[in-house]
Parts: C-alpha cells; structure tokens; sequence
C-alpha cells in the first residue's frame, strides 16, 4: 500500500489529524492504521459501567473517516523505516509514505507489585472487549478498590457509586485527590463530595501487595489495612506508546515521550507525532508535561493536519495548558492553566482571588448551585496563569473561558472589566459573577503588593 | 449631605460603581441615590410571573453596599449644578460631590398609539409594586399580548406558556423575533420553539390601537387583525433617562445617551456615566449602540469606580459588545459580539462557519442535546466577529468563551487549535466540538476566497 499521508493511531489524535489534513489538502490520499479494532471514546470509559445503557454504546465513530474518503485499516504498526519512508504492519504488509503521523497514545502502568496479574485486576485500556469484561466485573463486584485518585480514578469510584451494594476503595500516594489538577480547597470540596457517596478514602497509600489465589481477593496498603477486594482497577497514569519511534532512531525527550517542534514534527523528516505520545511543553515554563487528555491531543492533531505540507500557521499552539473538568455526583469541577501548588513548584509568584454565588440569579430560581471560581495571576504582569471551578454542568463550559484566556493573554484587568452575557437562568448575576469577582480580589491583593 | 463619591442610580450599574469605588478607594465616602426604593434584578423581571414563587424574591439585594460601608438613600435627583457640584434631590435635600455619577438607566417606551394608557396595559418598570400588579394580572390572564419581539418580549412569552389556559399573542414589526442578536437560523429556530409552546406570531405587524373601555378588551394590528386582550405587556425598548443630565448641560450623543470617554466620563468635570443612560459605542465600528444589559453595565461600572480618581486603568473597555444569553423552553440561546446582519448592515466582510455536535460524549448520554454555535470572521484578518449558540444550559457559559475572543482579539486560526476543557457528562467532544469546528468550517471557506 502507498498513500500519501500515513497515520498511525485510532484515537482522537489520530482521526482528528487525518481529518484536518484531509481538509486542508484534499487531494492527498490519508490512511488511518489502527492497532484496536473496537476502540472506545476515551473520556467516557467510566460511564461505560453504569451511565451508559450498554458499553458498545462508546465505541469510536469511525465513520467520519470514510465519509471523508480517508481509509482505514485495522492493524499493528511493527516497525518503521524512516529512511525508506515505509512502515511494516504486523498483518504482512508494508505501507509507503509520503508524510506520516504517530498518534500512537500511551500504555497505562501496571503496578510493579505481587499480584498485579491476578485475575479481576484491570488496568484501563482502550478497547471495547477487555473494557467490557471490568463491566461486567464491575456490575457484580461487592468490594472494588481502585488504585490511583486522578482523574480516571475518581471518575470509576464515582460512577461506581451510583450502584448500591458495593463497598469502593480509592487508594491514593499522595496527601489529596487530583492533586495535580486542583488545590487544596477544591480537592477537600471533591473528597467530601466522594465521601458523601459512600467511597472510602485512603490517602498517602501504596499498595503493596494484591492477594488472592488465582483471583485477587484483598489489596494490602502501606498503612497496614488489607482491603477485601473482588475487582482492582488501576488508575496511576502510564507511560508513552514510543517503542516504535525509538526503534526507528527518532530522539526522545527527557520524559520518554516523541520529541517534537512547534509544529509536532518529530526529528525524522516528514514525520510528525500527536497526542499522548508525542512531547509537550508547559505553556509557562515549556518544561516537559504529560497532558494526556483528548482535547490537548486534538489542538495537537489540527496543528500538525494543517501544517503537514509545509507549514502554513505558525506558533499557533505555544505550549500545553491542562484544561480539565469533570462530575462527582452533581458537582462539576474543573481546571485551566497552573494551580498554587504548580506555582509553587516552578517558582512563579502569584495571587489568588476566589469568588463563589448562585449559577442562577436570583439565587432563589430553581436548579441554582453555588458556583466557586478561582483565579491565579502573574503578581507583576498581571496574566491569567489559571483557574479553578466547581459548580452546576456550566462550569464545563466556564472553564473554557479561562483556558483561552490563559492563551490568549489575559490580564486580571481584562477580566475585571470583561463584558459577558448572564441571565437568570444560565449564570450567576453580573454584579456578583464568580469570574469576574475572583478577578476583583486578586486586583485588591495586587493594590497591597 | 457631602459624600466624595455621590451615585445616582441603584440598578447594577449604580451598585456596582459604588462597590468598585469603595473597593479601590476605601477612605472615600461614598453614597448611592436611588429613586426606586423596591427596585428588582432587572434581567429576571419575566421570572416573577411563574418561575419564581414570589415575585419579592427578585428584590434587588442591597445588603452589599451597606456592608462595605456605602450609604443608600432612596430619592429622586432633581437637579444637578456641575460648578456647585451639588445635586438636588426631591426630598428637599441638597447633596455635595467631589465626584458624581450617573447610572440611571433607561425609561421604558410607551407606545404612541391610541389605547396606551388603558388599564391592562404594561410597560415593563423596574420596581415592586407595578410589577406585582403585571404579576397579579398575569397570574389571571386569559388572552395576553405582548407588543415586541426582542429578549423581553420572548422571555415573558416563553414565561407565560408555562402556565396553562392562556393565549399567548407576540407582535413584532421585523420579519423575525430578536432579529438584533441572531442570524435568521437562529430566528427560526426560535420562533418554532415559542409556537411549539403555543405562542402565536404575528410578523411584520405593528400595534395599530389598544381598544377597551377604561380596560384593555384587545389591539388591533395592521395587517387587520383584532387580537383579544385583557393584558398587554409593551416591550418595545427605551429611551436613555438622560432629563437630569441634559438639564444641567451635559453633552448628549447622537442616539440621546450621555456622552462619556472611554473612562465613562461625561463633558463635565468629575461627573461620570454608565448603564443605559450612558454612550456605548460598538466595538468594531464606534458608532454609537444601545447595549442595554446589566452585564455591560457592570463591566463599566468597574471602569468608572476603578478610574474615578484619576485614571489608572487604560482602554479596558476597547468597545462594547452585546454578550448575549436566554432560554426559551428547555433551549438556550446565546450571542456575542456581530451577526451577519450587522456585518452586511456595517459593510464589514466576513466569512462564517456553523458546527452541531452534542454536548455529551458520546451523544447517547443522558442529558445529551444538540448544541449550534455559528462564528463570523473578519475576512482577511481572520479576527472572530461574533458568535450564536443554542442548545443545553452550558451555552449561557459557552457563549463568554466568544465574547471573551471577540475582546482579545482571537482570530480563526487561534480558534481552530485553541486548547479547551471537555468531559463526556459536560460537553461536546474535542473531536467535533462545535467551537471549534465552526472556526475549521470558517478556514475552509477562506482558503477558497
């Protein structure tokens, strides 16, 4: 087979730059190779449990793909020829290329302890088939204990939750949940809210052993409790997909991810990388940071569609912010840009300034929550470096105003005067909205600096 | 009475003034007169009908200014003398300013036609007492008319069809409903929503006369029809209440508001203006519009009390836009900045890109709706003109990501690769959210011109 644009990878990196090159150069012929036949939506891999009616309901569309005449291949890319300009599969073929794309995502971590293999420990790939067998675990689990308190762990221990009769487990390293998402504040508001579900918390935890005879049945921590447990799941991160760049000689960076430029070229010409694979670099400090979330790899995935032929939009992404939000219960929460703690850590002064009111005005209209901003600053230039929400289902959206407002610049007296739209019943009233108000008292904090 | 900073109006252009003044200057004394003492939170004034279960509910909590140490006073300002600086008030008290301003929005039109002062008949005011008895009226209203289909008009129609038993009449004189902050789609899209809750329309339609004897009994439209009546609300816009400041010499702008700076000062010294009784001039072409909401008022209320002694805070507000949201029905509609009726009407070139996705991942969440969101861009600057959103609640925030790209100055290629937050229970997802393949549409079309 030879096409001109090769891309490796069936997950939202991937289909979103065959997509966008396709658009922008449609007279090029693109291919999609995909390892996982029965790929799911990634973000939504919890809710397959109890939310979603049947888990096929978040298999992948791939039919966007055909509609715009792009194939797709189900197959394992073995190795690349750089040189050569050729990629073998491991169905026998060879794939020629004039431009090629790795979107090859990341593998999750198993934990390197006694019993990791042990039957009813699932780790959270991406495909439908083992994806469907933690369901169905997990639909007759009594004692679950999940391992790791991010995102992905929260999400399964919190759509677990809305089951009776099981006994859930979350087990974290680390002194908060989503600690590298939120602060302190915001992780106490998420731990209470998990803990009000009925999911026991078990912080500054490692496990140390999985036990079982054949099939786990407890989970032993550092703490010295032993946990029963018919169902584990591991939520702790993972590493990078880069086994076949690395063999193909392309540089790595320091994270073990696919060294990349601006423009998600990697070190090979005529070969570029997306999404959880490839490098990103903090918008603040341009150090290394494993933003692995979909939205990123799509940003990614549009720069490198649209600059595959020679690069035609420059610096357009000029570094990785991690925006985030997700729901516990009814509460959404959500992130952009640095916390106090990532501030902290890098070095970089800042000021805070918090608000909360009613999303609805008056806060007496029916379906009315609290809605709770923060926002961090520059303390000498002013600039948005990052924001917190938590609130009803608009907060999604919220945060979305600080995620391009951190790319875009904005200063804490943009957003003091920023005109937007409120109404009774979307938002909270103009006088007191969070936004703007979380703006407002950082601003007095600046007047005492 | 003397006070440093003196403000007349208690709307949230007053109240928001005050707050900034006494927030940025904390040893100035500071007072704010209203004429309304039962005034209302203005944009949930359609609520009191139904939505709310007791129009008291929607007072204009004033707590807020006594706490930060701001006095109120409830009285008409009579006269002003900017040489004195002194301001009479119709209580017979004189106060002294050091520095004055005037929030005192906008007075409702009547309309000019016989009938118009029959009982039944309503202007929309801003305080208790008349809009209880509208409330009141409402509440036993079998055939209602309601002159004017902007957001007011819509919204007390959309507000009343939850009751059951009455016939709902909207006239509007244009073609469509809220023609001045929608594109036609979006007209439509509306106008199907209000008669599917069984709103009749009556298009291209003036109000020829109010008929009744002493009581409104029906209007008589001038396509012929007779329309029953026995309660006719009037939303048909205003006029800037500028009697005060015109009588003490101030300038006036072309369209009758007050004339201010862009530090929301007036031609007089020390004597500010913000709200609806003040000049706002369209962000891309400085001519002089009438944005009259509460949210643009509070942007400059915080550019008049931050800038009051002396000005410390440059070009904050570069222009203003009208940020825009409502919900008719279960349906949000949202608009920022210019639609493509005020680029052709302004001979601004653009170019436009639509996108529809649901707004959870995959769409076969619960909760899932369709959420539209059309953007206007500058056809070679590529700078983001304005934007329209209708789907689930999350527009009303979604629609501030636009407004706030409209202020900064996103063009379509920032747009197109923007990072943003996105989760399977609260958005669209990152492979087809419609934000930013609306701007991907919008490319495909300039790189055909």
């Amino acid at each position: 087979m030879e096409k001109d644009i090769v891309v490796v990878g069936g997950g939202p990196g991937g289909v979103i730059t065959a997509m966008t090159a396709k658009s922008v150069y449609p007279d090029k012929s693109v291919c999609v190779i995909r390892q996982i036949g029965d790929g799911v939506i990634p973000c939504a891999i919890p809710y397959m449990i109890n939310t979603m009616a049947d888990p096929k309901g978040n298999v992948m569309p791939m039919g966007g793909l055909e509609a715009a005449g792009i194939e797709a291949v189900v197959a394992g890319a073995t190795s690349l020829d750089p040189a050569a300009k050729a990629l073998a599969l491991d169905n026998g073929d060879s794939v020629k290329f004039d431009r090629l794309v790795l979107a090859m995502g990341s593998n999750p971590a198993k934990l390197p302890i006694p019993g990791a293999d042990l039957e009813g420990v699932f780790t959270v790939t991406k495909s439908l088939a083992p994806l469907s067998e933690l369901v169905a675990k997990a639909q007759a689990a009594t004692n679950v204990v999940i391992v790791g308190g991010g995102f992905i762990g929260a999400e399964f221990a919190d759509e677990l939750a809305q089951k009776t009769g099981v006994n859930i487990h979350l087990v974290e390293l680390m002194p908060k949940v989503l600690q590298a998402a939120f602060d302190d504040e915001f992780c106490d508001e998420i731990q209470k809210n998990l803990e009000a579900q009925g999911i026991k918390l078990h912080l500054t935890q490692k496990v140390e052993a999985i036990k079982g005879d054949g099939k786990v049945s407890s989970v032993a921590l550092s703490g010295g409790q032993e946990l029963p447990a018919d169902l584990v799941i591991i939520g702790i991160g993972g590493r990078p997909n880069t086994q076949l760049a690395a063999e193909a000689g392309l540089r790595l960076a320091d994270d073990g991810s696919i060294w990349v430029d601006s423009y998600m070229r990697t070190s090979a010409p005529d070969i570029f990388a997306v999404g959880d694979c490839a490098l990103k670099r903090d918008f603040f400090t341009r150090k290394a940071v494993p933003v692995w979330l979909a939205s990123t790899a799509t940003a990614e995935a549009r720069n490198a569609g649209t600059n595959i032929y020679g690069i035609r939009v420059l610096n357009q992404i000029q570094g990785s912010i991690a925006a985030f939000s997700t729901k516990f219960g009814d509460t959404c929460y959500a992130s952009a840009g640095l916390t106090e703690r990532a501030c902290e850590r890098e070095g970089i002064r800042y000021v805070s300034g918090s608000a909360t009111a009613p999303d609805r005005h008056p806060g007496n209209l029916p379906g009315a929550s609290p809605m709770r901003v923060k926002l961090l600053f520059a303390d000498r230039a002013g600039a948005l470096l990052g924001g917190q929400v938590s609130g009803g289902d608009s907060a999604g959206e919220l945060v979305n105003v600080i995620a391009m407002g951190i790319q875009k610049g904005v200063t804490v007296r943009d957003m003091d005067m920023m005109q937007i739209a409120t109404h009774p019943k979307l938002s909270s009233a103009p006088t007191v909205h969070p936004l703007i108000n979380a703006a407002h008292q950082a601003l007095a904090k600046l007047r005492g600096k």
